[in-house]
């Protein structure tokens, strides 16, 4: 049929739509709008990463911008978008700015945000093909070429056909992963019981607990990463179907657990392998640091989040399989959208592909970044930042007054100020730092508690970053250290 | 601090970030590569809902456009964003295109699209206040706002602080009230017996599966809702915690359960009382239909998704509670995001807002929404598209070639063409004329299993459609069909 869709009624009131042919022209001047707000927004924060003042004040910026919630009568869309992007904007933490710096929180490539428009517009929906013919086969295409870098490396046999299932972010890459486990097993009647170790991201806890598998069973990880000794007495003791689940890049330290000998470890004691890698896996692009990731290949399921070191907005998350039939427990048929006669007759079951239903195409932004940068750019980012994290290490070790916790693997850095003659500063004086750079709206760093004291975390994720911004900081943390101490001492 | 951001080096190789000062820049003429290959790829589908060909052939166009996925050497933003975008746009089934009407796949509002643009840019995540600080006060008055429609009718006492979770969609809040059902129940250690109807969202099943819990007890639902005496009997036989899910508007014809009755026999048997509203809830915004949620305001949970009748971009999910105090289950402490001196210090604790980490503020576009239309805008959609759901049954009530399943509630009509001489044509053909539309490109209508017999579905979202181009999709079925009746017939 080939009746073309009217544009809209001259004079409507109906307001319009982002798809059909005229959506382009409808978005433009909104568009428009939006990049103007969050360019005065972010003026407005006056060159911080974040808003001065803290949650009270904020919260009060935000209600003044935001209320009334739901008028009776609209605003229209320039006034509703001016007034709320442009209050969202200055009262960001902008991982754009070199000195927001804490979290896993990275700032998205231009590209990557641009791209992420075109799925927002187009709405597809990945529960069945007739809601997204092209998103489907390019999800299908894009999935499969990253696990096949996951399980490039892969002894013959191990790695058939590999697959990956796009998840919110690595917390729900670790569920399904756990889900998975579960499943494989589910014949036999037990429950899993995953091993873990304290350094292991809260997420897989928290899966097991939704699960309701029992409780994991932690490891100590004194060095930060999984003890292997004992992991093998865990291993030993334990009966019942297992689940390792290791660590490429800690979310504290950016630490990678010994991979090749956890491997070992599972296959002598038949024990399933999942890797966590949401913070270390685009190592793979680099030809430098991708043998850091020896043993990744033997895992049944990696956990990868390319919203942390692959610069995607959220979300854009991936559990990897060696192979396509290992996600058969996902299975699920809901009539009206995957009937068996339907799919007889050759329409792609798309139902299994996630525990959602209604699915939004992340991939697109994923695979034009793929193509925009190439594994080299990839690679060269990924390299830079690393190297970054080591110039860093270096100039918080020569700082008479800072002290480093170790050299880092990823760009992970943690540290903590020294009191006056070197005498260490309590745990109380380091939040402190951290809590006044966030209500000064100065910095945005993290925080994480190693080998039983707490530290200053600055997680290294935007490429713009230069050694001078980061000198800049540490000079801050000096001072405010010096003054907290002050304040804290009797005059 | 307030260094400046400085801006990008100059002939610098690294690519732009969406964030930052200079973001709003870079995203530019990204933005307008963007809408340019989304006017292009729409006009590629020459007036079609969706690609012509069927699965093999846009799977074919797509792999032509898309490889190599991961390119040695980046193809650059411009050449990546338009060889996908425009792929993704001409292969897509477009839900602005009035005769996309199969699913409750909606066709955004160009305001929400570009809302949603400026979430990706600022990518703040909600799991801790340092990621996302206006973004976490937004979502907080926003939830509480929406929360307060739905239990605006509620009894006193019934919804002391009324609130609510924001989810992926409908699947994942039905989980949640399921996983929050199982929760209240743990200390007594017992899992709680889910009870559904025959026409219940399959995502409710599933998320028992998930969760570890028995497998629902089915109520047959004959006249497409819950059949009152059989859930009676049901939950006077079964023990234990049980929890009914009601539906306030099925996939399957947009039909209401009697809430009120059933909120009473849960009253009486002291179950927990779900609704699944994901299709029905913005019912609440039109004065003349807000009575056809009589009752919701007595549930437990309400599960609403504005990226059904609420015209969202995926994804804009909801979980509605009565109390805050309710989502008490989902506390979860990771000291790198919510440490306990930090929340005593007042920074606001976000992670139990979520099963996810990393999360995104979907909420932004649903209050730019709210603003941009207010009440009375969203209710005139809302009783616009119900009231063309009535106009288009009535037409095929009138038509002497097709049969109408039942006079809508909603927006979902079901009807199928009938042979020559009035007699019923078989199932197989129903389902061969969706299928056929399909593989033509010319409509995208679902399909349904309702009173035994297969049905066409029409799930009108889009405000758009006309009356005209709903009369050319039934004279396109009607034909459709005679075409596949007589090539059936033997020569």
């Amino acid at each position: 049929m080939t009746t073309p869709p009217h544009p809209p009624t001259p004079g409507s009131s109906l307001p319009p739509l982002a798809g059909g042919t005229h959506g382009p022209d409808a978005l433009r001047p909104l568009v428009a709008t939006v990049l103007d707000a969050l360019a005065s927004g972010a003026a407005e924060r006056r060159g911080r990463p974040l808003p001065a003042g803290g949650p009270e004040a904020t919260a009060a910026h935000v209600l003044a911008a935001a209320t009334p919630v739901l008028p009776e009568h609209g605003a229209g869309a320039g006034e509703a978008l001016t007034a709320l992007v442009h209050s969202m904007a200055a009262g960001a933490a902008d991982p754009g700015h070199p000195l927001c710096a804490a979290h896993l929180h990275t700032p998205p490539l231009a590209v990557a945000v641009a791209a992420d428009l075109a799925a927002s517009a187009l709405n597809q929906s990945l529960d069945s093909w007739d809601q997204a013919p092209a998103a489907a086969a390019l999800e299908a295409l894009v999935t499969r070429a990253l696990a096949a870098e996951v399980y490039r490396a892969a002894t013959p046999g191990h790695a058939p056909s590999p697959d990956a299932l796009v998840t919110t972010g690595g917390t729900e890459s670790n569920q399904l992963a756990l889900l998975l486990a579960r499943e494989a097993h589910a014949r036999t009647g037990g429950g899993v019981q995953v091993v873990t170790g304290e350094h292991t991201h809260h997420s897989v806890t928290r899966a097991a607990w939704l699960l309701g598998l029992p409780e994991p069973v932690t490891v100590p990880a004194p060095g930060g990463t999984l003890d292997l000794a004992a992991l093998d007495d865990a291993l030993t003791t334990l009966r019942g179907p297992l689940l390792v689940a290791a660590t490429a890049g800690t979310t504290d330290t950016g630490a990678i657990d010994p991979l090749p000998a956890i491997a070992d470890l599972c296959a002598r004691h038949g024990a399933r392998f999942h890797v966590d890698a949401a913070y270390g896996a685009p190592l793979l692009f680099s030809p430098r640091r991708a043998h850091l990731l020896d043993g990744l290949a033997r895992a049944h399921t990696v956990t990868l989040d390319l919203h942390k070191l692959g610069w995607q907005p959220v979300a854009a998350g991936l559990l990897a399989v060696p192979d396509t039939t290992l996600l058969a427990p996902l299975e699920h048929t809901a009539d009206y959208l995957n009937a068996d006669d339907d799919t007889e007759a050759g329409l792609p079951d798309l139902l299994g592909r996630s525990l959602r239903t209604t699915r939004r195409p992340d991939i697109l932004k994923i695979a034009v970044t793929l193509r925009a940068l190439g594994r080299t750019g990839l690679g060269a980012l990924v390299d830079h930042l690393c190297d970054s994290a080591q110039e860093l290490a270096e100039a918080i070790a020569k700082h008479p007054r800072l002290e480093l916790y170790e050299t880092p693997t990823l760009t992970t850095v943690l540290f903590r100020p020294t009191g006056p003659g070197d005498t260490p500063l309590p745990d109380t004086t380091v939040a402190a730092v951290r809590r006044t750079l966030l209500t000064e709206g100065a910095a945005v760093l993290g925080r994480a508690r190693a080998g039983g004291r707490l530290w200053l975390k600055t997680t290294l994720l935007n490429p713009h970053t230069t050694p001078d911004d980061l000198g800049a900081l540490l000079t801050r943390v000096e001072r405010l250290a010096d003054t907290l101490v002050e304040g804290s001492t009797p005059r």
